[in-house]
């Protein structure tokens, strides 16, 4: 497959957008702003000359330098489709094995240079971007430590290179009858340790668990030296070093293997849409399925705006009345649409979630569900074209915050461009539940500004008022995608002073001159230098 | 109820020793030799003078000092027995709230006072012995701060003081309906602040999960200022500072609160007791059972050794008589017993076992298990009265590598004291599974020695030989009763020099001078005094 250099995803899938969808967003937001996007080769020649010269541990070709400047946030987007990336890396590595890594890392020690650990660059935090600096930039990519290296079948353990995608990970496994069972949105580009980095949720985790119960040791290369990190089951041994390694962002080292928590392959899974009459009802219904261990392997509820809005987008005109006017029929004028997989206890799941007013039920649209489970990204694409922006939000808190929190979300980025007059279309879903809370999944929607700077400007307004709030609100920055340079003002609300005077100590204790991706997870200048 | 102040629990429960265990005994290990115990007038006449003076903030009473001064270790055994226990906290400091908890650390810090954080005093590792310090010691026991403070039902969230009891805080919980579900052996003495500090894990922790899973957050006050860990049900905002306050040992702070996750009490807990006619093949069962996801409760599998001891232990002449002859009726020459725990689901794994060699499901027994299931720490008073030494290790490591090192740790126990020519009787049970791997739990036994120094140096040969065999097999030192002093030594091997310099490092980061609880969790001496 052929990789879209300046947006989502794989060529050879290019989604539209149903006109109905374009009818929807023009009568809510007005209309869309399209501002184009330059060509490869004009974005190539806008690479400024390497501070750095060729090696054989490195390359200094200018599109390579391109392709790794920046992940899939929106202000990347923004910098991809203008063609200017703000900083590129000097020199893009590719290492083939461990030695390669180490020796690269060596030398990054001996000559002060800055490391950019890259996984599938699917960021969308700016965990991967290039941070200004004094100093020479390298951007490490795993890709080609992406090998299953070993694979125990009695303690259902697997290692691979930390650069193996989605895709092959599964691939290799399945070829043995095993899953990891972690399909993150990103499945397609994002790799193990990228997941493992970033602290990745999975759609079906409540079924196979967060990267953090499927993360079972590693080898973490640190600036000074090759760390492994044994695999057990458990311990009292004191506190548990894969938990710093977990959401470490490349601050402490850069990941070279990754053994996981593997399984058999489910015999059926049992993918269904439901519809819901009332949302406060649904909300109560995922709490009490989750809180009396029903073992549904996931649950996704859309509030009835995104119900609205996803159905817009995804039915064609006659499909879409049909179904409008069934649920007005069943009293759901108002519904709430359950996306959820329930293997062999789905009859129990549809008799509680009956007692909580579902009115609709269908493996069809469960199993349409499955096969799409990947194609969001795909539709901004579609939506650029129309000259819209879209971006995302995510968090998570205990239950009984959860709804006072969705609405400070979505009341703030709906108002937050109300200087310009502009309406923002703002709709969530529940995406990941446990018994003690549950995260919030928003999307924002608004027409493009004049042009890149004033369409950036926008984001900046939107992201900063919604992240100010999430931590004010008791909410975590974020539940799946982690801190990178984007969160990383945030999060001295949400840890406090103590976390994070220790968090400062830790990283400078394994990387005394904020060598290793710099600017991710603890905002700072670069300190030590 | 009275606590005992030389020995387990309650001085209301005193069992005995059947005719036929002391007989037993006697033909494997050869006689007992009893070594008597001090009076609490004499131990209490031992105390050394106080190197403080009394104040507001603490109490300098020799009987104090002395009922702090020891776990429940082997070596604090004989400590306490002898009424010589080597050091002894200069003062015990009962704090009622926080701000006394808070200005008693504040004064340790100004006057460079070392301070022992103590729970329950159920540690077997070390965790609460006095160091040999230059500088005064307070023992900090949170015994007051032990309240409900909230409860959330929604988000299924409960608050207490760390010095919580656990049938204060079960009782706490079960009147309004909820339950934690966390049953370490050591539940009727020890506390919610320590389950944290030592990473502790409940008998029914494949339905309730290790503490780890239960702990939502807490106050934690560091030696210069309060900590407030939030409360969020998952996140990828970086590490998760909760897994190095979980382990921690009283080194990075006391706690002072901790929210924890709780559910509604079960409608119906069965517990069984099966037996199987072969140790392999009931390994391959409890594997099985787990990694396909059957929800058994608990899974509790004594190797036959064990098997033959416990039911040795436990019933008399004529009942033992009538089942071995069952057991061999129906081919089971080596019988290993299961101790399980199925709710719903218990027809399902009866099924499963029987395909793996079972001959008998008692719920009787299991139920007779079920409430003498605290039982066992008070056979060592038994055991003691007859002049037998007992003590318990254990550890956790993967499925492929379980039988090899339960092998090396009974081997290794068994010759340990060969220069002597003493054997010593060993026996071991799986106690927690997971997909990965299992811990084991092995008790041995031997009379004691001629005197209380002799006995203390054959567990030193016993403990050390064992230890460094565990860790050098890939188990980890400690699955579930953490590291305290005795285990420090062989994090080494087990962590590796990157992680045990990083712990090192954000150890000295939060206490410089090393004043809470120096020497548990990390060998060293007192450093940066």
């Amino acid at each position: 497959m052929e990789r879209r250099w300046n947006g989502w995803g794989r060529t050879d899938i290019a989604p539209t957008l149903p006109e109905a969808a374009s009818t929807m967003l023009a009568e809510r937001l007005g209309p869309g702003v399209p501002l184009g996007e330059v060509s490869l080769e004009e974005a190539i020649s806008l690479v400024p000359p390497s501070r750095l010269s060729e090696s054989e541990l490195w390359s200094t070709s200018p599109e390579l330098r391109l392709r790794h400047a920046r992940g899939q946030s929106l202000p990347d987007w923004l910098a991809l489709k203008s063609g200017k990336m703000g900083h590129y890396p000097d020199a893009v590595a590719l290492p083939d094995n461990d030695d390669q890594l180490r020796a690269l890392l060596d030398l990054a020690r001996e000559d002060n240079l800055v490391v950019i650990p890259y996984g599938g660059g699917t960021s969308v935090a700016g965990h991967i971007n290039v941070p200004d600096s004094d100093r020479p930039v390298i951007t490490l990519s795993l890709a080609r430590m992406n090998r299953l290296l070993a694979l125990d079948p009695i303690s259902q353990l697997a290692t691979f290179g930390a650069g193996v995608s989605g895709p092959d990970l599964e691939a290799a496994l399945n070829a043995q009858n095993f899953t990891l069972g972690h399909f993150p949105q990103s499945f397609e580009l994002s790799t193990l340790g990228g997941w493992v980095a970033s602290r990745s949720s999975g759609q079906q985790s409540l079924t196979y668990g967060r990267i953090e119960q499927l993360f079972a040791g590693a080898v973490l290369h640190t600036l000074n030296e090759r760390w492994v990190l044994p695999t057990v089951p458990a311990s009292a041994a004191g506190p548990d070093w894969r938990e710093a390694v977990l959401g470490s962002e490349g601050r402490l080292g850069v990941l070279s293997q990754v053994t996981v928590r593997i399984r058999p392959l489910p015999e059926k899974e049992r993918f269904y849409t439901s519809v819901l009459k009332d949302y406060d009802q649904a909300v109560e219904a995922v709490r009490s399925l989750i809180q009396a261990g029903l073992p549904a392997g996931m649950l996704r509820l859309s509030h009835p705006e995104e119900t609205r809005t996803q159905l817009a987008l995804a039915l064609s005109g006659s499909k879409k009345q049909w179904l409008d006017r069934y649920l007005a029929l069943r009293g759901a004028e108002q519904p709430a649409m359950l996306v959820w997989e329930g293997g062999e206890q789905h009859r129990a799941i549809r008799r509680h979630l009956n007692r909580y007013g579902a009115v609709m039920h269908s493996q069809t649209l469960g199993q349409h569900w499955q096969r799409k489970r990947f194609a969001a990204p795909y539709l901004r694409e579609a939506l650029w074209q129309k000259g819209y922006c879209v971006d995302t939000l995510e968090t998570a808190t205990d239950w009984a915050n959860i709804e006072s929190l969705r609405l400070a979300i979505e009341h703030t980025l709906r108002h937050a461009l109300a200087s310009e007059d502009q309406p923002v279309l703002v709709f969530t879903h529940i995406s990941h539940v446990y018994r003690q809370g549950a995260s919030l999944y928003t999307t924002y929607l608004f027409p493009c500004g004049q042009d890149f700077d004033h369409s950036l400007l926008r984001w900046r307004r939107l992201k900063h008022a919604t992240s100010a709030v999430i931590v004010e609100h008791g909410g975590t920055i974020s539940h799946q995608h982690g801190v990178g340079r984007d969160h990383a003002p945030y999060l001295n609300t949400e840890k406090g002073p103590v976390a994070q005077a220790a968090l400062r100590q830790l990283l400078t204790h394994f990387d005394p001159k904020a060598q290793l991706n710099p600017g991710a997870l603890l905002e700072e200048d670069e300190c030590g230098v």
